[in-house]
């Protein structure tokens, strides 16, 4: 591990009553994380898990351009689509349970003229080294990946 | 685990061109997450793993907001403050490095009249029950976290 390969990231957050939490990354502007009704808050912005599923998509999609680009796989479209299932009784503090994912889904729709065996060389090499992928991996969280061509 | 615990959240989508991915959660306004220029994108948003620590940020929050309830806990004000370190070799497919967070530092400052003995043990109860911070210590990254009272 070499200084100069490693990149520190920040975000900074202020309570704004309820379950409410305007957060702040570098200059970029101040976004709203709340809950639904159904969970206790007034449904101002995504909930912080939304927000996670949001990193897990982003971060694949920008290690495909990355290694799209080192294996010569072209394309002309991604799409992608996740959901994760909480179990509730996890923030409730039932023991045993965990609190955070018990299984994630995750769709990646490329458009494309290559074969499906290349496209399946890109997902191998994508969830190897896409760092939010391996976050859920290394927590044991059973993710089932499904990439298609269009 | 019943049914009627399970929470499903969903994230949707699009790449749009570089590494620029376009994000949609329910009926909110769309959000762009880029990299910044130094790391190959247009910096037209935070990044994924940026995303992923405004997840822990907002997730204690939500967490803080409901524990303090049951436990009695009276606070004016929180803020929070994370940073996180990613070394990209692991990213680069650098073999034995982990894609995602060496390690993060979590400093939260609640604005409260109670003793700081209580503080920890909201903090403690927080930790155990959070979703986030539970993907992050099952992932085995070192959390080193810092609740003081202001």
């Amino acid at each position: 591990m070499t200084a100069e390969s490693i990149l520190n990231v920040e975000s900074t957050g202020v309570w704004k009553g309820g379950v409410k939490t305007e957060i702040s990354v570098r200059s970029f502007a101040p976004f709203m994380v709340d809950e639904p009704a159904s969970l206790g808050g007034t449904d101002e912005g995504p909930n912080p898990v939304e927000l996670v599923l949001s990193g897990l998509s982003s971060c694949t999609s920008v290690m495909i351009s990355l290694i799209a680009k080192e294996q010569g796989f072209a394309y002309e479209a991604a799409e992608f689509l996740n959901s994760g299932q909480i179990d509730l009784q996890g923030m409730s503090g039932v023991a045993g349970v965990s609190p955070h994912f018990q299984s994630v889904q995750f769709d990646v729709v490329v458009t494309t003229g290559e074969s499906d065996e290349r496209l399946q060389q890109l997902k191998a090499e994508v969830e190897k080294r896409c760092p939010v992928m391996n976050l859920f991996l290394d927590a044991k969280v059973p993710v089932t990946t499904n990439w298609v061509r269009k």
